[in-house]
Parts: structure tokens; sequence; C-alpha cells
């Protein structure tokens, strides 16, 4: 189940975010009612579809690259490197968790900290 | 050999950061040669032993609480509340992620945001 639950999160990522397709990946993917932790975003699809709108007004080359995708049970996660998020010109680190009922999306939640430009390691934060 | 993983890493994350035995919780649960990705923390278990110090020494308050663990084979996801990582009253939401080699941790990264004074939705960020 985790693995068939990592395809449906990345296909409902991608579709929602990086393509802006948020009513079709809500269609395919997930439920209309999805229930959203971000304090910036509303409840369900039409929160998304406001967030969408809100990232491509102010950053139209905002952007976003999955780094790992993680999957216990009925929750899949997350660790991706944005850009548009904040205008921090390094981007933004991310984390989304996502819960799953019968196969479609129902629950998110996420934790996204601009980079400084400094670091105390030479790793990177990915 | 997740479930194992789990119960290592929250030991970990307890007696380093909630009980500040950071050579305990190394020499029981990490490598001491530990690769940081957090940019504040320097390599290692000496990194982790200074950034507790000046966690304790701005805040003394200080405190996790854990609300969520996931694993996925070499890799556990901790998703926290915090107080007092930043000067925050809300406190913070975290997610670490830790991957372990035979039984051991041996890398961290993580992602910080300051809880927002008010949110789009009725959810918490948890």
């Amino acid at each position: 189940m985790s693995e068939t639950n990592k395809d449906i999160v990345v296909a409902f990522y991608k579709r929602a975010l990086f393509e802006g397709q948020v009513e079709d990946a809500f269609r395919l993917y997930a439920v209309p009612t999805y229930r959203q932790h971000n304090p910036l975003i509303e409840d369900g699809m039409e929160g998304v579809k406001k967030f969408v709108a809100r990232i491509m007004a102010n950053h139209p080359d905002a952007r976003g690259e999955i780094k790992r995708v993680f999957a216990d049970c009925d929750h899949v996660i997350l660790h991706s490197h944005w850009h548009g998020l904040s205008d921090n010109p390094r981007g933004e680190t991310v984390v989304d968790i996502f819960r799953l009922e019968h196969g479609k999306v129902v629950e998110h939640w996420d934790v996204i900290q601009p980079i400084p430009e400094t670091s105390a390691n030479a790793n990177t934060m990915f």
C-alpha cells in the first residue's frame, strides 16, 4: 500500500503544484473536502486553487523539486526544494505530509523554511 | 526494521533534546560522525552539544512534543511541536528526518517554521 500511496501523492503534487492543474489533481487523486493544516490555505480544493493562483501571481517562475519520498501505512512524506514560496533567492526547504484514505488524499500538513545564506556545515539542507 | 528504527530515533531524540543528555544519546543510538543538514548546527555530536547548550542558554524552558512518528526502511520522520527554538510565543512546527545504518542514526535533516498568529483554517498546524 505504501508504494502505491507514494505514486498517488507524487502524481497529485506534480499535477496540482508543478502543473497548476488543481481541479484535475483533486478529481484524480484527492477528496474535495481535503483537510488543510497549512495556515495560509483554506480547507479543500478551493483553498489549494487560491493558493496556487497566489503563488503564480507573485512568483510566475515558482518551481519545486521533490528530493525524497517516504511512506508509512496511510501517510506519505515529501522532502522538497522550492523556489518562489517566499522572496528568498535560495528558495525554501519543505516537508509535506499527506494522509490517504481508500487511495485518495484526505489531509495535508507542511513545514516551510527559507534556506539561509550561510551554514555551519557543508552538507546543504537536502 | 521500521518499527525498531522508530524506537531508536524517538529514544535518541528524547535523550538528546528533551533531557539534554547528548553524549549519552550518541553513545547509545547514533554515530559520533553524524552528518548534519540543519544549517545552524555543525556536523557530529559536538555540533548537537553546542546547539543544545545554545538553546538552553537562550530558552531554558524550551520543550518539544512529538506528534507523529513515521518510518520508511532506513529513514524515520518526526513531526513535532516545539517551544523555544525561536522567540515565537506560539512555538514552532518541526519535521526531523533521520537516516539509520545498522541500528544507529547517521544523518539528520530538519525543517522548522514558527507558527503564525492566524490561520486560514481551523485545523492547527498539527
